[in-house]
């Protein structure tokens, strides 16, 4: 059973409406190596676990429950990115000019029209999030070795999102997730050392150094590089895989730790031009 | 953030291995209006929600954190199902017949081809789940009433799905469902009847004794159909809008109560026929 | 503007109760080569004509009028194969076993969970209906070859289904539409005709004999292969191309004729068991 | 069967070319609540009708057949939007330049590509419509249910497309369907009346006043929100339900017409660079 | 057996970046109408043919080994087409910018998120290629029709790309495949000439003079239009079908030829950005 | 280019028709870990290939290569296993059953309806193959891991479906797959040894002695699990990685070689009752 705190895992940094930035950063939530994805899979990894081993199936089910906050905080940033990207408007009121035309021309118009400027479970270019990229094998080296590259493809993929915008709340979300992916990817390449796997210099995938990008140096200078944080109110096995040396050159001992104290949860402003949440004559 | 305590929300009831109904069970799962799209289209209003009432976005979120259980529970019902319904076979010495042909005949192949006889994100004909099924509108009137619709039409599709099958499996997860789903009929519709809806005399949807099934009458019995349970480690206001009279025919009173004592994860049995988890030679 | 008159364009054949046979009549209604692919895609091509020679606006709109009671026809044949395909039962009291369990065994399970054993927009595999399989490339001669295509397809398929089940329900059904998709076959061919091609032997397509299927030979004996039924209520030019000689090896006169005298529209009764009206308390 | 008069059930207003515009409210074409969703919604739910109270499927079928209606006139509205957004150049003689170029940048490339500047069967992002869409789910509260939700998010968005975009065409076309949107709304709500629900203030959803539009206060001067216009040449029974106090806040009396006059269908000019129609040698 | 030889079948003109031009050409690639759809519809029907004349699948086959040429070609085209496109950054070092900010705004944001800078199996909308768009129905004439309409359809398609864009590297590629597309909308056409049909003057579909683009000019005056390249390593039958006075209007004789000598496929520079190949360190 | 011998690179071992055994079977063809997969996902990795150490390009593409004739091969099982699965009765004179009726029950109908009785581009579960299961990520190591997950999870689905089935047919093909692709498991295994990795004993995965199966151990036995074919017409650097000490616990020596010598593509029989190829009376 699942418990909840209203915390987000991070900050939302904030900086200018950028509605490009949020089509963008959909991939980090509905894209292939988005949040929903490792979410959605680690559920059914650890879901469908077979075998008495239970260590393995801890580290998975670990992971899972952070990638939940990670769904919540990349849909918040994106949220944070819309806000105030169009006109808010007067909404019931007859409008002379057309306030929202200007954003959407290169935005994803579904940002506008599906939701009030608000995030969707699709990704960059507008595609739905699909369960057929949920990959829980049963067999668990197949399982890990799955996870490695759903985990560095992530990382990858949000390298070169950070590259495609200065936007400072889409690179503060975007260089804590890739610090936390390296978790991820260290968690589960780990997990195949102990399996038998030497990595040699491969990780950190892609190859380079976290530090030159200043937001992820904060959070590696944190520690949260070689860390897991654990969510379970009970006992887990976790950390008799997370641990040791790691198997990244960037070096340094997993650790499991306690979560981030948690940050403020936003509370989003009315945008009547969206009818949004137009509750004004009827909640009295 | 989130947090897990591994207990499942309801119990496994055992009965005999059955293919056919793990194959339609997937509906409740992956499905149209299965609990894969409760949990993500309640994550995505909670997290999009727009305005200062706070009490509406509380009771959101308190339903997703449910549905979040509801996933484990039915994805540990189908592989249930699935357990043993092939020969388990040797997996690494020469099979002398084809010891999964026959369940697989009138089943879905893909139970035993892509997960090691084990839960899928797709739908009971197959079709991998798709993010275009979950609505966050972000006008609040809008999202409540799809709310209403999604859980009535998930009790009105579970009651088809609960007289498909006769096996005890099935029934039980679905008798539980069934009544959770007429719980949050209530809630949705209970917090349209603060803005002002009298919904006369239309819920439950469908329209029928919930008692006249003895697996739903048990969870009656117990108050569940009236019940939200509480996943909150901090404040919450699901309260205020919980409460008082049911706006359902069947009566009763609305009230917050703890989550469930909770039951045993499975710990599932190797299946060397499918390779898993495939660890013998590795792991020592 | 469309108008209607509730009548059916041809007879339901009454037969026994056959789930598998309208798993695969689904394909003439939701597949790609099916009725609503018809409809829409001539809607399309109408709709966005371009050029002043309206007698092939009207050829292209007249047949899309007709697909809409082919669309009609084949939801009701569906329907029918349905109706007490599995027992009725009570719905509202309690099941001593599940009374809908064999018959879904080998057909489609969304029959019985999201129809109330209805027809749905899916084809034979289950898959919905997918807008991507609509042409209208806005050039005449893509457009009139890419629906003799559909059309010959279309009869190709169909003739194929006709094969897999001797139903007579669906036999019936599908004899008629085979015959209609030759007329519309020789319609657009015809129309090719008019720019200049011969088409020698090569209708229709498939290559055989109408007459020997006894359910096409009565539709053929009433000339059905050669007519194109008119549902405008204003002037048509389509008869300056639906003229003359068929392009077919049938041979026969091309001919617009008024349409069929209609068939009644069947009042389907409750189904309790699918919960289906479900108004017994509620409408009084 | 289905009748037709080739007229549209209300004008295009004409305005500068505006492939944005045509991008935006293909929306309101093929996406989730466009025209095409309900169309094929009430497609099915008439024809998978159970029980012996047909004014309630006379009621559905009756807006089924105006979206039929409202499918040509959204279609012809892109069509008046993308006529012109390039320029038409010589087609087959050698372009200096790229004539198409420009617009395409922040249009759908698709309707360059695939139409000839004309509608396509796809919603504002460019995915095509999808049949898992379509609700028809036998138990008619839920039916009616998914109506009201439908209708209210159809205007819901279309609200928001309207501002998004000061374009005249647009505007125009958008403002027609969003008041016939409020009297379908009207409608299913009736409906559901008639079986018990007392809605309070909760209609119209989104919570606005009309008028405050000028082009949607033409059409509410003209009654069209509470008006259902009828297309039957037969009988029907849809006034028993449609008639008396309208469910809205916005009052009046809801009643049966005649369908509007009807407005040109237009003949749209040869695109030669579209190469189309493309007959030039060929049809003489 | 397949085998290779490392040459493409056509140059690739060099002209300045252009992200615009590589999200329309993906049509050419991944789209209903692309290289990709093609090579698999022929790889289909050669494999599934049924009877004994063996011409027809000799040709069919031909054909299809030509497209997997097509397929790199147009993969390499956009490759050309977008390196450069952004700057190429330091990739491990701090950036100060955002390189690849401006590029993408208005082309396809998965062209620098999945691929460094590369092609993707996607149309110009950003949809995944789809099998459900090869068709294979194993009536002969069936199938030769739909070929006649997919490279009938292919050549439009790609008509109206190279008015879209006045690049010269998407406009040398585009009119390559323009002319080989004659080419095979010639042998598809040729193939049913011979089971008796007369096709009068409707090809070239679309209607134009090949000759007033001067990039195909110069394939035409190579011959390109009415050769169909052999790449066969043993006998073949195709010399049967392919051969004779062209069915179309352009005139001239079928002949197979041997394959264009080849040209270079290109070695891609380092993408530091988008951290491609990523082997720095590594690979020493 | 790509040049072609028509000889398959495996035989087909005849048993009886089996259309459960070619519905499973499809997922070897079109499912996302089946030969459409493999070709496409390395034909993308091929042409995009960055960097100038051609020696891993070579690699890649000299796998795609083979991949085409995995398709083929797996294309001519399928239609092994259908052809005969139905009566294959007249076509053209009057039916008497529907002697196509009990071999669609449990098998895919749209190897009927669709195809001949022949392979289709579509999963076991009757999905249509989708491009987004392609991965190109542009950086090498990211490429080559999931190269290495993609040849392991084709193994470990492939072992399932060997043992899902015990037709002769079914399991020859999928005996001489599961070899090859543990040959490409260790190519892609070693070639990320030559950038640092060891993988320990974790390969093969799945974790089986290949000799228990007796078709496999025949392939095994002539050095296939060891071997890569050379398709190229011309030099290639693959045996710069594919050489050396195997990565596999199944120990030998990587040794590049020529191909197989080849088996006759199968000629098929006419199909009447599937009106394939149709040709009767026309082609004379």
């Amino acid at each position: 059973m699942y418990f909840y705190r209203e915390d987000l895992i991070n900050l939302i940094q904030p900086d200018k409406p950028d509605p490009e930035a949020a089509k963008v950063l959909q991939e980090a939530l509905g894209g292939q190596f988005g949040e929903m994805r490792t979410m959605m899979q680690f559920s059914f990894q650890s879901a469908n676990y077979r075998g008495k081993d239970k260590k393995y199936r801890d580290l998975i089910r670990g992971i899972f429950l952070e990638e939940l906050s990670h769904v919540e905080l990349v849909q918040s940033t994106i949220n944070q990115l819309l806000n105030g990207s169009g006109d808010g408007g007067a909404g019931n009121t007859s409008p002379d000019g057309a306030p929202l035309d200007d954003p959407v021309k290169t935005g994803n118009p579904h940002h506008y029209i599906m939701g009030a400027q608000a995030s969707l479970p699709v990704d960059a270019g507008g595609n739905p999030w699909n369960g057929s990229w949920v990959y829980a094998h049963g067999n668990l080296v197949a399982d890990l070795l799955n996870n490695v590259v759903l985990e560095s493809t992530g990382v990858l993929q949000k390298s070169r999102i950070y590259e495609m915008s200065s936007n400072k709340t889409l690179r503060e979300t975007i260089a804590f997730l890739i610090v936390r992916d390296n978790a991820h990817q260290n968690a589960f390449a780990k997990a195949l050392e102990t399996l038998g796997v030497d990595w040699g210099k491969i990780f950190p995938i892609p190859n380079y150094d976290l530090n030159k990008y200043p937001e992820c140096k904060k959070y590696v200078d944190m520690g949260f590089h070689n860390a897991q944080f654990n969510f379970r109110l009970d006992d887990t096995l976790i950390g008799e895989v997370f641990q040791g040396e790691s198997p990244s050159r960037d070096g340094g001992t997993l650790q499991v730790v306690p979560p981030p104290k948690g940050y403020p949860v936003p509370t989003m402003p009315d945008m009547p031009n969206e009818h949004s949440p137009g509750l004004s004559d009827l909640n009295n």
